[in-house]
């Protein structure tokens, strides 16, 4: 099965993933929990108590825009478009936390319709949030006053594939799996495979600069999209006229990661490949992380890069390998993934070889790809058991990243002294000058682990910000990053942003205190 | 001789390059141009006639921020950074045109100084022109009000070498051999090599997203920059602390291409590479440029590219080789160039000949080679002997570059009727999903020949437009491409960066005119 055979996926509010597919934990994960002291914790909350929903006059509004069948003000529909995905979401959900609802969803199915409702938002005094695959992990659905859900899956469509230049013109509200499907069928592929990829889309790709696992070989969405279609409430932007331009800023790339904040992505024309006709995945074994470090920064600078590149700690490697023979039956070590879309590349694998690296065959290759998007479904049953869990990521220039990884792991060690966790990581994407850094934290929960959370995650970034790393490689700005944000880009960046917020909407309809205070 | 190995040129005012090494045109370009109608116009005009300076209040400060030595209101010092070397500038030179002379010439020796210089210079009327090389060719120093110019030439320092990150802290004012030399000395390259190389600089290739001959190797200048330190008026912006982030906008792209109008780019972080220890240069022969559109599309899409790859048309092929016998003693055809930082690749070859191409041999690639920054030189004998001689540049997507083409070089006979022009072109620049076409034009000087150059310049401007390309790949906006610039973004984009310049310089007392009405 390969990336476009994969169906979209119907997240279930509050838990991650496809609910055909849950993840159930292994036996002897269950028993690690019990090591580590944890235990199962008292059953969520009472069923969430329903608000009530946007008003008449709101509702006439975007039914004339929309149609009355595509605005609903249906309690299942907003419960189910509320927050997102981050642990501390879905702690909330357990607690039926209603705080953060939308008070109707509208469904537009086009970039006119999109336009409209922003332009009438503010005469009819709504706050809009814009709806992609809502699988933010940084509390990028929250805004900070009440709100209706623009939610684009109506807005599906491959509108252009131009063969000659490799382009595809794709709709924000394409899933990931569906805009694999619609390229495959003409012989392409896009070639972008976050961990969020069955339910993620595309204009949530674009509009908080997603990186996929292939990102070494197809680099990150950002670097793919060559054009970009904005709906804001003074009007629609276009962007994009060629590759690359000398014709004053890159402002695509002002759109892309501005998370919703100054207008709605509607559609991108993104860079296509040919759909590859063999893949490849292999583990390989290093002595020590710092020795895998090394080796995978050889290939990032001097090439020839796989498509994927990964590259697990030795407390990833220990807690993610059950079987020690995977690494050759020896104790110790460390895991790297490479892949390849396309033939095999023998002189990636010599490069890793000199570095000391053991080729352990297709075996944990396989056994990853196939795992790919299977790490977020551990995360409800974990928490179930009375387990926090959690992920956070950053990056960094390479001389950075052995300090950058000690300084995050200690912040985290040192916020959760009562529960002490195991912190995996791995470098999750390369680049010539640099790498991001993903971590996994996993500990007992308190009686408040939404607030035992905030403590470790807030030390985790001022840790990062003293390390020279930044707030986010991935994952964006959303509410959760907003302080560490403005102080990574500072007082009078902002300030920018600020003003070009106030220029696109003046009445601060879009996405209020998401990336910006 | 390599890059590094070339001196830094002390361009002259008003003629092209270093005046050590004038060019001459040979016996046989001299008789072409009396074939075309070509005839030695009038000797040019007297001297300029020296206007006044900064006042003594302006001059007291600018003392104090940089000493007075470092300051200068003589005649010659300001001559010299009036305008750039545009062919319009060339004429204005010649007829001793005194407009755009600065008043003043301060020359800061730290990002302090120039920040301080910003501070205070709306507190004294002064308007400011960042000068790095000087070789803008889309009167990108010739600002709408009288101003004094920030000669950058000071900061020429190499700050940091991180050879684990592979990254250089280079200054504005490093010129493109000195930068050369200095990584050259730790065995890097920054792999730049603009036809502008001799005389331009850091700040100004950042500011002006500059794009070089090794582009398919090395990429863009803006592609290199991973770090980029700003004075503007209200203070100092510092970003990029990994390769990328999804923390909000790519704020360094809102700088890169900026021309000065948001800050003074003090510094960047650039990524650097190993210094190469072979070269190869080497023509190929194609029967049409459309096949050899096709030839290097293939190596720009599927690979393997090489570090140099341009394809003239058939008019620059037949113009520039004078001796057939290069193109294998027929007639017709067209010649791409490509050359291999580091060992040649026989699968490029084998691309390019699978795609139709014959392999000349490293002849042409050589001449090409050593000639490769001489091209602008023959501007000056030119206009000399009378003839109008320009060049200009655009991007689309492949899909579009056919058309492009010959929408731009129709425009451009049909805007000189009475002086029927040569319209030459080659690719420049490819991309994955497009490339640069860049036009040299050379026709008879009419007895107004900046009317001529501006009616015909304006032609091509429209025809850009209307085939979707777009105002400029890698020469910028500065005041020439203004019009055709806010076109392209369309009114709201102008808008946001109107009010981003607004924030950051609300005295307006930066590079006023240039990128921004």
């Amino acid at each position: 099965m390969t990336e476009s055979d994969l169906p979209v996926a119907q997240l279930t509010p509050g838990r991650w993933g496809d609910p055909a597919h849950p993840a159930e934990l292994p036996a002897a994960a269950l028993d690690a929990l019990k090591h580590l002291g944890i235990h199962r914790p008292p059953p969520p909350a009472a069923q969430p108590e329903a608000r009530p929903g946007a008003t008449g006059r709101q509702l006439q509004f975007l039914a004339s825009v929309v149609g009355p069948q595509h605005v609903t003000t249906d309690w299942n529909a907003r419960w189910s478009h509320t927050r997102g995905y981050s642990t501390t979401d879905l702690l909330r959900f357990r607690a039926a936390d209603t705080t953060d609802v939308p008070d109707a969803v509208v469904y537009p199915a086009t970039h006119d319709e999109v336009q409209a409702v922003l332009a009438g938002a503010a005469e009819h005094d709504l706050a809009v949030v814009p709806y992609s695959g809502g699988t933010s992990v940084v509390g990028g659905l929250a805004p900070n006053r009440s709100f209706v859900t623009v939610d684009l899956r109506r807005l599906d469509g491959l509108l252009e594939l131009d063969e000659i230049s490799r382009t595809a013109t794709l709709q924000a509200g394409v899933r990931g799996p569906a805009a694999e499907a619609l390229l495959a069928g003409r012989g392409y592929t896009l070639g972008h495979f976050p961990q969020s990829y069955e339910g993620a889309s595309i204009g949530g790709y674009a509009a908080a600069r997603s990186s996929g696992q292939s990102s070494a070989g197809y680099g990150r969405f950002d670097q793919m999209v060559v054009g970009v279609t904005v709906a804001t409430p003074r009007g629609t932007i276009e962007l994009g006229r060629a590759p690359m331009s000398a014709a004053g800023p890159d402002l695509r790339q002002l759109f892309l990661g501005s998370e919703g904040a100054f207008g709605i992505i509607t559609s991108v024309v993104v860079r296509i490949r040919p759909r590859p006709t063999e893949r490849h995945f292999e583990g390989w074994k290093f002595e020590t992380f710092d020795a895998g470090l090394t080796a995978v920064r050889r290939l990032a600078q001097d090439g020839p890069l796989p498509t994927v590149l990964r590259l697990s700690d030795e407390v990833e490697t220990a807690v993610n390998l059950a079987d020690p023979d995977v690494l050759g039956g020896s104790a110790g070590g460390v895991l790297a993934i490479i892949g390849f879309d396309g033939p095999y590349n023998q002189a990636t694998a010599d490069v890793l070889t000199a570095a000391g690296g053991t080729n352990l065959g297709e075996g944990p290759g396989e056994t990853w790809r196939v795992g790919r998007y299977r790490a977020p479904y551990l995360r409800d049953p974990l928490l179930d058991e009375g387990a926090l869990v959690e992920t956070l990521e950053t990056a960094a220039f390479w001389s950075r990243i052995p300090a950058l990884k000690t300084a995050v792991t200690e912040a985290l060690v040192g916020a959760l002294p009562t529960t002490p966790p195991l912190v995996l990581c791995h470098v999750s994407h390369v680049y010539e000058t640099g790498a991001s850094l993903y971590f996994t934290v996993v500990c007992a929960q308190t009686a408040d682990p939404i607030t035992q959370w905030r403590t470790a995650k807030s030390a985790a970034s001022e840790a990062i910000a003293a390390a020279g790393g930044t707030i986010s490689h991935h994952h964006g700005v959303g509410t959760d990053h907003q302080a560490a944000y403005v102080q990574e880009i500072g007082p009078l960046a902002t300030e920018s942003l600020q003003t070009v917020k106030q220029t696109l909407d003046p009445d601060h309809v879009l996405n209020p205190g998401i990336l910006l205070p």
